[in-house]
Protein backbone atom coordinates (compact mmCIF):
# COMPACT_ATOMS: atom_id res chain seq x y z
CA UNK A 1 0.00 0.00 0.00
CA UNK A 2 1.40 3.59 -0.83
CA UNK A 3 2.00 6.37 1.44
CA UNK A 4 -0.74 7.58 2.81
CA UNK A 5 -0.70 11.26 1.75
CA UNK A 6 -0.99 9.74 -2.07
CA UNK A 7 -4.61 7.93 -0.55
CA UNK A 8 -7.84 8.86 -1.51
CA UNK A 9 -10.11 8.46 0.99
CA UNK A 10 -13.45 8.82 -0.01
CA UNK A 11 -15.67 11.85 0.50
CA UNK A 12 -18.57 11.80 2.31
CA UNK A 13 -19.93 9.87 5.67
CA UNK A 14 -21.32 7.10 4.10
CA UNK A 15 -18.54 5.90 1.60
CA UNK A 16 -16.44 6.41 4.33
CA UNK A 17 -18.12 3.95 6.74
CA UNK A 18 -18.43 1.35 3.65
CA UNK A 19 -14.59 1.38 3.37
CA UNK A 20 -14.52 0.83 7.07
CA UNK A 21 -16.51 -2.15 7.46
CA UNK A 22 -15.24 -3.84 3.97
CA UNK A 23 -11.49 -3.02 5.30
CA UNK A 24 -11.83 -4.70 8.91
CA UNK A 25 -13.41 -7.33 7.19
CA UNK A 26 -10.47 -7.96 4.69
CA UNK A 27 -8.43 -7.65 7.76
CA UNK A 28 -10.15 -10.63 9.75
CA UNK A 29 -9.96 -12.55 6.50
CA UNK A 30 -6.21 -12.15 5.71
CA UNK A 31 -5.16 -12.17 9.58
CA UNK A 32 -6.59 -15.70 9.34
CA UNK A 33 -4.74 -16.30 6.30
CA UNK A 34 -1.47 -14.93 7.34
CA UNK A 35 -2.24 -17.38 10.89
CA UNK A 36 -2.72 -20.45 8.36
CA UNK A 37 -0.23 -20.08 5.81
CA UNK A 38 2.42 -18.49 8.01
CA UNK A 39 2.96 -15.73 5.51
CA UNK A 40 4.73 -12.45 6.98
CA UNK A 41 3.95 -10.38 3.89
CA UNK A 42 0.10 -11.04 4.61
CA UNK A 43 0.08 -10.14 8.15
CA UNK A 44 2.05 -6.97 7.32
CA UNK A 45 -1.01 -6.30 4.78
CA UNK A 46 -3.12 -5.92 7.73
CA UNK A 47 -0.95 -3.80 10.13
CA UNK A 48 -0.97 -1.41 6.85
CA UNK A 49 -4.79 -1.54 6.45
CA UNK A 50 -4.98 -1.21 10.44
CA UNK A 51 -3.06 2.44 9.94
CA UNK A 52 -5.58 2.86 6.43
CA UNK A 53 -8.53 2.07 9.02
CA UNK A 54 -6.87 4.52 11.68
CA UNK A 55 -7.17 6.97 8.82
CA UNK A 56 -10.67 6.41 7.97
CA UNK A 57 -11.92 6.61 10.94
CA UNK A 58 -10.30 9.97 11.97
CA UNK A 59 -11.85 11.43 8.72
CA UNK A 60 -15.65 9.66 9.55
CA UNK A 61 -15.38 11.26 12.63
CA UNK A 62 -14.16 15.41 11.31
CA UNK A 63 -17.39 14.60 8.39
CA UNK A 64 -19.67 13.24 11.63
CA UNK A 65 -18.93 16.09 13.87
CA UNK A 66 -19.61 18.67 11.45
CA UNK A 67 -22.35 17.35 10.15
CA UNK A 68 -24.80 17.89 13.80
CA UNK A 69 -26.71 20.36 13.36
CA UNK A 70 -29.27 19.48 16.52
CA UNK A 71 -29.25 17.30 19.32
CA UNK A 72 -31.48 14.45 17.53
CA UNK A 73 -28.91 14.90 14.71
CA UNK A 74 -26.13 14.55 17.59
CA UNK A 75 -27.55 11.44 19.11
CA UNK A 76 -27.60 9.78 15.08
CA UNK A 77 -24.19 10.67 14.64
CA UNK A 78 -22.89 9.35 17.94
CA UNK A 79 -24.55 5.95 16.59
CA UNK A 80 -21.78 6.27 13.61
CA UNK A 81 -19.18 6.81 16.19
CA UNK A 82 -20.07 3.92 18.29
CA UNK A 83 -20.50 1.76 15.26
CA UNK A 84 -17.07 2.92 13.81
CA UNK A 85 -15.61 2.48 17.32
CA UNK A 86 -16.93 -1.37 16.78
CA UNK A 87 -15.73 -1.95 13.81
CA UNK A 88 -12.23 -0.31 14.47
CA UNK A 89 -12.21 -2.54 17.79
CA UNK A 90 -12.41 -5.61 15.46
CA UNK A 91 -9.61 -4.80 13.30
CA UNK A 92 -7.50 -4.56 16.27
CA UNK A 93 -8.40 -7.96 17.48
CA UNK A 94 -7.52 -8.77 13.57
CA UNK A 95 -4.18 -6.66 13.70
CA UNK A 96 -3.42 -8.56 17.16
CA UNK A 97 -3.51 -12.10 15.23
CA UNK A 98 -1.41 -10.52 12.49
CA UNK A 99 1.30 -9.98 14.91
CA UNK A 100 1.28 -13.40 16.19
CA UNK A 101 2.84 -14.05 12.52
CA UNK A 102 5.35 -11.11 12.57
CA UNK A 103 6.59 -11.98 15.91
CA UNK A 104 7.10 -15.21 15.05
CA UNK A 105 5.38 -17.08 17.85
CA UNK A 106 5.12 -20.59 17.74
CA UNK A 107 1.85 -21.63 16.88
CA UNK A 108 0.18 -24.21 18.39
CA UNK A 109 -0.99 -26.55 15.61
CA UNK A 110 -4.67 -26.55 16.68
CA UNK A 111 -4.80 -22.82 15.70
CA UNK A 112 -4.29 -24.43 11.96
CA UNK A 113 -7.12 -26.97 12.94
CA UNK A 114 -9.29 -24.76 14.12
CA UNK A 115 -8.83 -22.23 10.98
CA UNK A 116 -9.75 -25.27 8.64
CA UNK A 117 -12.42 -26.80 11.16
CA UNK A 118 -14.72 -23.65 11.22
CA UNK A 119 -18.38 -23.09 9.13
CA UNK A 120 -16.23 -20.93 7.20
CA UNK A 121 -12.44 -22.02 5.88
CA UNK A 122 -9.67 -20.38 4.00
CA UNK A 123 -8.25 -22.19 1.09
CA UNK A 124 -5.64 -22.19 -0.98
CA UNK A 125 -6.89 -22.75 -4.80
CA UNK A 126 -4.42 -23.23 -7.49
CA UNK A 127 -5.32 -21.93 -11.14
CA UNK A 128 -4.04 -24.62 -13.54
CA UNK A 129 -3.65 -23.71 -17.34
CA UNK A 130 -6.98 -25.59 -18.69
CA UNK A 131 -9.07 -24.16 -16.24
CA UNK A 132 -12.14 -21.80 -17.40
CA UNK A 133 -11.20 -19.74 -14.83
CA UNK A 134 -8.12 -18.88 -16.81
CA UNK A 135 -8.46 -15.33 -18.75
CA UNK A 136 -11.75 -14.12 -17.30
CA UNK A 137 -11.89 -11.26 -14.68
CA UNK A 138 -13.66 -11.65 -10.63
CA UNK A 139 -16.18 -9.41 -11.98
CA UNK A 140 -16.73 -11.82 -14.92
CA UNK A 141 -16.70 -15.09 -12.90
CA UNK A 142 -18.35 -13.15 -10.19
CA UNK A 143 -16.85 -16.42 -7.89
CA UNK A 144 -18.51 -15.08 -4.30
CA UNK A 145 -22.24 -16.13 -5.87
CA UNK A 146 -21.29 -18.99 -8.57
CA UNK A 147 -19.22 -21.12 -6.31
CA UNK A 148 -19.96 -19.22 -2.66
CA UNK A 149 -15.94 -18.60 -2.30
CA UNK A 150 -14.55 -15.12 -1.48
CA UNK A 151 -11.33 -14.21 -2.96
CA UNK A 152 -9.33 -12.13 -0.20
CA UNK A 153 -5.63 -12.56 -1.87
CA UNK A 154 -3.66 -14.24 -5.36
CA UNK A 155 -0.07 -14.93 -5.33
CA UNK A 156 1.26 -14.22 -8.43
CA UNK A 157 5.05 -15.58 -8.77
CA UNK A 158 6.51 -14.05 -6.19
CA UNK A 159 4.09 -11.03 -5.86
CA UNK A 160 0.72 -10.65 -3.63
CA UNK A 161 -2.27 -8.67 -4.62
CA UNK A 162 -4.06 -8.35 -1.51
CA UNK A 163 -8.29 -7.69 -2.16
CA UNK A 164 -8.32 -7.77 -6.10
CA UNK A 165 -10.98 -5.76 -7.83
CA UNK A 166 -13.64 -6.98 -10.44
CA UNK A 167 -10.83 -6.13 -12.85
CA UNK A 168 -8.43 -8.59 -11.92
CA UNK A 169 -7.67 -11.01 -14.80
CA UNK A 170 -6.43 -14.68 -13.88
CA UNK A 171 -3.56 -15.90 -15.29
CA UNK A 172 -2.66 -19.70 -15.32
CA UNK A 173 -0.48 -20.77 -11.94
CA UNK A 174 -2.19 -17.69 -9.74
CA UNK A 175 -3.00 -19.12 -6.46
CA UNK A 176 -6.13 -17.95 -4.97
CA UNK A 177 -6.78 -17.20 -1.23
CA UNK A 178 -10.52 -18.24 -0.91
CA UNK A 179 -12.65 -17.72 2.28
CA UNK A 180 -15.91 -20.27 1.98
CA UNK A 181 -17.10 -23.49 3.53
CA UNK A 182 -15.56 -26.52 2.87
CA UNK A 183 -17.40 -27.85 0.19
CA UNK A 184 -17.16 -24.52 -1.94
CA UNK A 185 -13.70 -24.36 -1.49
CA UNK A 186 -13.52 -27.95 -2.64
CA UNK A 187 -15.96 -26.71 -6.00
CA UNK A 188 -13.72 -24.24 -6.53
CA UNK A 189 -9.89 -26.05 -6.61
CA UNK A 190 -12.09 -28.32 -9.10
CA UNK A 191 -13.02 -25.74 -11.21
CA UNK A 192 -9.46 -24.33 -10.70
CA UNK A 193 -8.13 -27.69 -11.34
CA UNK A 194 -9.82 -28.00 -14.81
CA UNK A 195 -11.75 -30.87 -13.74
CA UNK A 196 -15.17 -28.81 -14.08
CA UNK A 197 -15.91 -26.90 -17.10
CA UNK A 198 -19.30 -24.90 -16.13
CA UNK A 199 -19.62 -22.75 -13.39
CA UNK A 200 -22.55 -22.12 -11.39
CA UNK A 201 -25.94 -22.29 -13.83
CA UNK A 202 -24.07 -21.58 -16.61
CA UNK A 203 -24.64 -17.64 -16.33
CA UNK A 204 -20.52 -17.35 -15.93
CA UNK B 1 -31.05 -20.03 24.02
CA UNK B 2 -31.13 -22.55 27.54
CA UNK B 3 -29.34 -21.90 30.68
CA UNK B 4 -25.65 -22.50 30.99
CA UNK B 5 -25.80 -25.36 32.96
CA UNK B 6 -27.75 -27.38 30.51
CA UNK B 7 -24.97 -26.23 27.39
CA UNK B 8 -22.80 -29.06 26.35
CA UNK B 9 -19.36 -27.86 25.91
CA UNK B 10 -16.93 -29.31 23.39
CA UNK B 11 -14.26 -31.34 25.41
CA UNK B 12 -11.37 -30.78 23.74
CA UNK B 13 -9.28 -27.41 22.56
CA UNK B 14 -9.95 -27.81 19.03
CA UNK B 15 -13.47 -27.98 19.23
CA UNK B 16 -14.01 -25.63 21.74
CA UNK B 17 -11.78 -23.56 19.64
CA UNK B 18 -13.79 -23.71 16.42
CA UNK B 19 -17.27 -23.51 18.56
CA UNK B 20 -15.32 -19.72 19.41
CA UNK B 21 -14.72 -18.82 15.86
CA UNK B 22 -18.01 -19.93 14.43
CA UNK B 23 -19.90 -18.22 17.08
CA UNK B 24 -18.07 -14.83 16.98
CA UNK B 25 -18.32 -14.84 13.69
CA UNK B 26 -22.17 -15.64 13.57
CA UNK B 27 -22.50 -12.77 16.26
CA UNK B 28 -20.96 -10.38 14.16
CA UNK B 29 -23.54 -11.12 11.11
CA UNK B 30 -26.40 -11.54 13.84
CA UNK B 31 -25.46 -7.82 15.38
CA UNK B 32 -25.34 -6.11 12.11
CA UNK B 33 -28.51 -7.99 11.26
CA UNK B 34 -29.88 -6.50 13.86
CA UNK B 35 -28.73 -3.17 13.45
CA UNK B 36 -30.19 -3.36 9.91
CA UNK B 37 -33.63 -4.20 10.87
CA UNK B 38 -34.03 -3.25 14.06
CA UNK B 39 -34.72 -6.84 16.03
CA UNK B 40 -34.62 -6.46 19.48
CA UNK B 41 -34.88 -10.31 20.06
CA UNK B 42 -31.50 -10.70 17.28
CA UNK B 43 -29.21 -8.56 19.54
CA UNK B 44 -30.95 -10.10 22.59
CA UNK B 45 -29.42 -12.94 20.82
CA UNK B 46 -26.15 -11.60 20.23
CA UNK B 47 -25.75 -11.15 23.81
CA UNK B 48 -26.35 -14.66 25.19
CA UNK B 49 -23.91 -15.88 22.79
CA UNK B 50 -21.49 -13.03 23.94
CA UNK B 51 -22.57 -15.23 27.61
CA UNK B 52 -21.43 -18.77 26.09
CA UNK B 53 -18.08 -17.23 24.00
CA UNK B 54 -17.20 -16.17 27.61
CA UNK B 55 -18.03 -19.98 28.70
CA UNK B 56 -16.47 -21.43 25.84
CA UNK B 57 -13.49 -19.20 26.72
CA UNK B 58 -13.16 -20.38 30.30
CA UNK B 59 -13.17 -23.58 29.19
CA UNK B 60 -10.96 -23.47 26.71
CA UNK B 61 -8.56 -21.84 28.98
CA UNK B 62 -8.71 -24.53 31.98
CA UNK B 63 -8.32 -26.96 29.52
CA UNK B 64 -5.28 -25.35 27.81
CA UNK B 65 -3.48 -24.68 30.65
CA UNK B 66 -3.77 -28.41 32.02
CA UNK B 67 -2.16 -29.14 28.57
CA UNK B 68 1.49 -27.52 29.12
CA UNK B 69 4.16 -29.90 29.80
CA UNK B 70 7.64 -28.09 28.59
CA UNK B 71 8.20 -24.50 27.72
CA UNK B 72 7.80 -25.45 24.03
CA UNK B 73 4.47 -26.39 24.81
CA UNK B 74 3.95 -23.62 27.22
CA UNK B 75 4.53 -21.21 24.50
CA UNK B 76 2.67 -22.86 21.99
CA UNK B 77 -0.45 -22.75 24.46
CA UNK B 78 -0.12 -18.82 25.16
CA UNK B 79 -0.63 -18.68 20.97
CA UNK B 80 -4.55 -20.52 21.73
CA UNK B 81 -4.66 -18.17 24.12
CA UNK B 82 -3.88 -15.09 22.65
CA UNK B 83 -6.13 -15.73 19.55
CA UNK B 84 -8.93 -16.72 22.00
CA UNK B 85 -8.50 -13.25 22.90
CA UNK B 86 -8.57 -11.83 19.89
CA UNK B 87 -11.82 -14.08 19.24
CA UNK B 88 -13.49 -12.37 22.49
CA UNK B 89 -12.37 -9.07 20.93
CA UNK B 90 -14.23 -9.19 18.00
CA UNK B 91 -17.32 -10.89 19.94
CA UNK B 92 -17.52 -7.95 22.46
CA UNK B 93 -17.44 -5.68 19.07
CA UNK B 94 -20.28 -7.55 18.08
CA UNK B 95 -21.93 -7.28 21.43
CA UNK B 96 -21.40 -3.72 21.73
CA UNK B 97 -23.64 -3.21 18.20
CA UNK B 98 -26.22 -5.12 19.55
CA UNK B 99 -26.51 -3.07 22.71
CA UNK B 100 -27.32 -0.11 20.61
CA UNK B 101 -29.97 -1.69 19.13
CA UNK B 102 -31.53 -2.61 22.59
CA UNK B 103 -30.84 0.61 24.06
CA UNK B 104 -33.27 2.02 21.55
CA UNK B 105 -30.60 4.51 20.33
CA UNK B 106 -31.37 6.85 17.38
CA UNK B 107 -29.15 5.09 14.18
CA UNK B 108 -28.08 7.66 11.08
CA UNK B 109 -29.59 5.93 8.27
CA UNK B 110 -25.98 5.84 7.19
CA UNK B 111 -25.79 2.60 9.07
CA UNK B 112 -28.41 1.13 7.30
CA UNK B 113 -26.65 2.42 3.85
CA UNK B 114 -23.31 0.93 4.93
CA UNK B 115 -24.38 -2.14 6.04
CA UNK B 116 -26.30 -2.37 2.39
CA UNK B 117 -23.28 -1.15 1.09
CA UNK B 118 -20.77 -3.22 1.69
CA UNK B 119 -19.30 -6.27 -0.42
CA UNK B 120 -20.83 -8.60 1.71
CA UNK B 121 -24.70 -7.74 2.86
CA UNK B 122 -27.15 -8.62 4.96
CA UNK B 123 -30.76 -9.66 3.38
CA UNK B 124 -33.86 -10.58 3.87
CA UNK B 125 -35.46 -13.33 1.82
CA UNK B 126 -39.02 -14.17 1.65
CA UNK B 127 -39.70 -17.79 0.84
CA UNK B 128 -43.06 -18.28 -1.40
CA UNK B 129 -44.97 -21.40 -1.66
CA UNK B 130 -43.68 -22.20 -5.04
CA UNK B 131 -39.94 -22.07 -4.84
CA UNK B 132 -37.70 -24.78 -5.29
CA UNK B 133 -36.28 -23.98 -1.94
CA UNK B 134 -39.55 -25.33 -0.09
CA UNK B 135 -39.26 -28.26 1.72
CA UNK B 136 -35.77 -29.40 1.51
CA UNK B 137 -33.47 -28.71 4.27
CA UNK B 138 -30.38 -26.42 4.23
CA UNK B 139 -27.78 -29.26 3.90
CA UNK B 140 -29.43 -30.90 0.95
CA UNK B 141 -29.66 -27.02 -0.47
CA UNK B 142 -26.45 -25.93 0.44
CA UNK B 143 -27.12 -22.69 -0.65
CA UNK B 144 -23.89 -21.18 0.50
CA UNK B 145 -22.05 -23.09 -2.06
CA UNK B 146 -25.06 -23.05 -4.84
CA UNK B 147 -25.77 -19.40 -4.49
CA UNK B 148 -22.77 -17.70 -2.32
CA UNK B 149 -25.52 -16.83 0.44
CA UNK B 150 -24.94 -17.72 4.63
CA UNK B 151 -28.16 -18.09 6.30
CA UNK B 152 -27.67 -16.59 9.88
CA UNK B 153 -30.99 -16.85 11.12
CA UNK B 154 -34.58 -17.35 9.96
CA UNK B 155 -37.78 -15.99 10.59
CA UNK B 156 -40.96 -19.01 10.92
CA UNK B 157 -44.01 -16.53 12.15
CA UNK B 158 -43.66 -15.11 15.09
CA UNK B 159 -40.67 -16.71 16.21
CA UNK B 160 -36.79 -16.62 15.29
CA UNK B 161 -34.09 -19.57 14.49
CA UNK B 162 -30.70 -18.44 14.99
CA UNK B 163 -27.67 -20.34 13.47
CA UNK B 164 -30.16 -23.05 11.81
CA UNK B 165 -28.66 -26.13 10.93
CA UNK B 166 -27.99 -28.68 7.90
CA UNK B 167 -31.52 -30.46 8.95
CA UNK B 168 -33.55 -27.10 8.82
CA UNK B 169 -36.09 -27.59 6.82
CA UNK B 170 -37.65 -24.56 4.77
CA UNK B 171 -41.00 -23.63 4.59
CA UNK B 172 -43.05 -22.00 2.74
CA UNK B 173 -43.43 -18.20 4.12
CA UNK B 174 -40.07 -18.29 5.86
CA UNK B 175 -38.01 -15.25 5.80
CA UNK B 176 -34.22 -15.75 5.44
CA UNK B 177 -31.26 -13.54 6.98
CA UNK B 178 -28.61 -14.35 4.84
CA UNK B 179 -24.88 -12.55 4.25
CA UNK B 180 -23.68 -12.61 0.56
CA UNK B 181 -22.66 -10.34 -2.38
CA UNK B 182 -26.21 -8.06 -3.45
CA UNK B 183 -25.74 -10.53 -6.45
CA UNK B 184 -25.80 -13.67 -4.45
CA UNK B 185 -28.58 -12.03 -2.54
CA UNK B 186 -30.63 -11.10 -5.68
CA UNK B 187 -29.80 -14.61 -7.00
CA UNK B 188 -31.70 -16.39 -3.86
CA UNK B 189 -34.15 -13.49 -3.96
CA UNK B 190 -35.00 -14.37 -7.40
CA UNK B 191 -34.98 -18.28 -6.42
CA UNK B 192 -37.37 -18.08 -2.97
CA UNK B 193 -39.81 -16.11 -5.35
CA UNK B 194 -39.88 -19.18 -7.39
CA UNK B 195 -38.45 -17.01 -10.58
CA UNK B 196 -35.60 -19.58 -10.99
CA UNK B 197 -36.04 -23.24 -10.84
CA UNK B 198 -32.47 -24.62 -11.43
CA UNK B 199 -29.95 -23.48 -8.76
CA UNK B 200 -25.82 -23.90 -8.84
CA UNK B 201 -25.22 -26.38 -11.88
CA UNK B 202 -28.03 -28.30 -11.00
CA UNK B 203 -26.19 -30.63 -8.21
CA UNK B 204 -28.63 -29.56 -5.55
Amino acid sequence: MEEWDEIEVPRNVKDIFVEMKNTAELMVDLAYSSLLFNEEEMAEEVLELEEYLDLLNYHLMVHAVLAARSPREAEQITSILHMAHAIDDMSNAAADLAKMVLEGVQLHPVITEAILGSEEIIGKIYVSADSILVGRTLEELDLATNTGVWIVAVRRGKRWIFNPDGDFKIFPGDVLIGRGTDTSINYLKEIARGNIKVMGDGRA
